[in-house]
């Protein structure tokens, strides 16, 4: 008998699949990080170091928000509470009873209501209470997931339309969860990767527990010396873009002209501190004053715009770039790409990562300036993260020497709640979010 | 004291300069190419070869045009003609005769009107007859060029608009002659790479006789056993554009399906013959009935449709192409780029080569699916032949035994005359041409 999580897991499947056959190898668990992996039992610093990069980089992330009690969302069903100390150790020592006994709980799910068109809305999404059974069946391959931090992300939008065959992804399905990264910790597990109290960053569902019956798309989390959150941005998939993206597809060269749009958003305020180190000249564009200012007095931005405040993005281009620009990292689409291109200097390259701009568009805007390409011998170049899964480990041997010894900052926004998962997703598309969206499901 | 040659050859200069700055290094002239260089005297089997290559591949090269005798507009000045090889050998003497004493004799041009908008006219274009003295400046470290044949190239259109700073390229100059890629004849030379009598390749003027006073981008011709003319086209500038759009922008694979627009075009018949001997399927598209036939029967095209006749560019790219796209060698832009992008395979690439379609308007044409470059991780790339006159060598070696064995066909559409090079340019535009086009200033 198979055991099921109620409510549609299909999507995640269906993710999984999709990313599994763009995954060129299978995920390398490094040996020798494994080696350094603390125990599953060591004591957890996430909610310190939390604080400590709040108090480091900049007050918009200690939004109350962030202060928001663990919400009463979390608790399982038939579990007392008086207090979250004794909730936590209620909670797993009423879970480990249940998980072998394969008792049903609770499971709040975020369930993605029908096809959108045009701006998404937090109506769009509603909130139910289904039933898990917190044991995988022994026939099966998967892994029993309790989700603790999801991850907001422009490109779900796509998968609210209604499409087949976009490159391989899957639109949403009517009537279940919403999926997209997160940071899980392993309830039981038949797969031969994960064990009990894993904890994983991967592809889960927009609810408290997940079944993941083929988990291509799980990564085990091996260093837990930095708060889990990071998990779904500067050391997931939005840090492995970044990543990717600057080294990899950009072809940097010291000293070059960088300009980078959404820039204090999850990708792009990593991709500026990934520049600079190599002497780039580096710009980036937001859509308020206050992230202009976090870009130049926090991030290490040479120069930043509010293109909401710019009629011509044009001049501002070449205000900030008189010698033009040798890469752009594209995460807007639209006018901006449009301007872009007839700032930038010959063999410049643009990592075309997202189009926000476009995403809420039923027919996207034209772009103009194509011809430019040829002019300046342009490479524009669309990637994304699951190609470099398989660099994963490289990329946190990079990174997180970086976060430990605070030369890179990171910025996250984060809400408390499964509930407050809509608002905090359409908050991307309106430029809410001040550094990566975050919703919390449970802290443990 | 320096020579001149009436009429601004300010054009030719920057266009010059333009690639110099963009050339890597300076061009190799291949020593082992040159111990298998007949002697600059020996025997031209240009004309004979011309009419094997026209009979081997198809009969619309054999139009009129090619037949027409050699112009009366190409005698030089004061010269008796009498038939064709005694026009010649008169030529030949009063030309080294008035090359030594710097004599001057007239010059017919083409002049450039004025800054184009729209559909360019012939009457954007108009002949003069200026005077030219034979013989370089002793201070000077020009070359002095009689004009054989002139290449029509696409690109050229938009030198005619008044702009800026586009990647280097800089308008022409109403009142000076257009310029553009040539064949030429050097009759007097103070510059150590060239000497009288050579054969060379490179931008010069439209008209009779060009003072190339840095001479950058001239290539001397090693090998005649082949058409002159192919220095145009197959050996020139769009071979070299056809060789390193394939085979260094575009990353081929074996057995890849690649899709080629203005594929009877100087450039897009040579790239889907460089991709079927690597077991590519190569389609391309053309404006008549008849090129299709040519792409299909002559070329060795898998399948060709006629992209005028097809109501849904999309649809018509389905059917040929059911699993989708690896490879686009882009030379028209607007309408078939967007087809093309929702038809691109996961990691395709775009080589962009031109974007003809849009040269005319004023506005280019709005792009709308570029998302897909990120759902499909796909890159475009613009590219110019220049950036690759290094390599040119290496692709003479590549290329002119296939020329000589057959194995490669290749068609130009040639007329007789500077003053046909109005309407053979513009026809470019109107897809007049059947193959490469190509104005005949002088045969010898």
């Amino acid at each position: 008998m198979t055991l099921s999580v109620s409510g549609g897991h299909g999507a995640v499947e269906r993710i999984n699949r999709f990313l599994r056959r763009i995954i060129t190898g299978r995920y390398p668990h490094q040996q020798q990080q494994e080696n350094n992996h603390p125990k599953q039992n060591s004591k957890r610093f996430e909610q310190e170091n939390t604080k400590t990069q709040q108090q480091k980089t900049n007050k918009t992330i200690q939004a109350d928000d962030r202060r928001t009690p663990h919400p009463k969302s979390v608790k399982p069903r038939r579990l007392a509470v008086s207090g979250r100390c004794r909730k936590l150790r209620l909670s797993e020592e009423n879970r480990q009873r249940m998980a072998s006994s394969g008792e049903e709980v609770s499971n709040k799910q975020l369930i993605f209501r029908d096809y959108v068109t045009g701006f998404p809305q937090e109506s769009d999404m509603y909130v139910t209470t289904g039933t898990v059974k917190l044991k995988v069946s022994e026939d099966s391959n998967g892994v029993l997931l309790k989700n603790l931090y999801l991850s907001c992300d422009p490109y779900m939008r796509i998968l609210m339309k209604k499409q087949e065959g976009v490159g391989g992804f899957s639109s949403y399905t009517p009537g279940s969860p919403l999926t997209g990264f997160g940071v899980s910790k392993v309830l039981d597990s038949r797969n031969p990767e994960f064990k009990e109290g894993d904890l994983v960053w991967g592809i889960t569902g927009w609810e408290e527990y997940s079944l993941i019956t083929n988990p291509q798309v799980l990564f085990k989390i091996l260093h837990t010396d930095v708060p889990l959150s990071y998990y779904t941005g500067i050391l997931g998939m939005p840090g492995l873009t970044a990543y990717a993206g600057f080294y990899e597809v950009s072809s940097p060269k010291k000293g070059e002209n960088v300009f980078i749009s959404a820039a204090s958003g999850a990708v792009g305020q990593l991709v500026g501190q990934f520049a600079k180190p190599m002497g780039c000249y580096v710009v980036g564009s937001a859509g308020s004053k206050d992230k202009v200012d976090l870009l130049k007095n926090k991030l290490g931005f040479d120069e930043a715009f509010n293109y909401k405040e710019e009629h011509d993005l044009d001049a501002a281009l070449k205000r900030c770039f008189p010698e033009g620009i040798d890469i752009y990292f594209e995460n807007v689409g639209g006018k901006m790409l449009d301007a872009v291109l007839l700032n930038m200097r010959p063999h410049g390259r643009i990592a075309v990562c997202g189009m926000i701009s476009q995403y809420n568009l039923d027919q996207p805007e034209g772009v103009h300036n194509l011809m430019s390409i040829i002019y300046k011998r342009v490479r524009l170049e669309g990637f994304g993260a699951p190609d470099y899964f398989p660099q994963h480990p490289k990329f946190l041997d990079i990174v997180l020497p970086y976060i430990r010894e605070g030369k890179i900052k990171y910025i996250e926004d984060i809400v408390e709640g499964l509930e407050k998962g809509p608002g905090a997703f359409i908050g991307l598309f309106k430029g809410q979010n001040v550094g990566k969206q975050v919703v919390v499901v449970a802290r443990e």
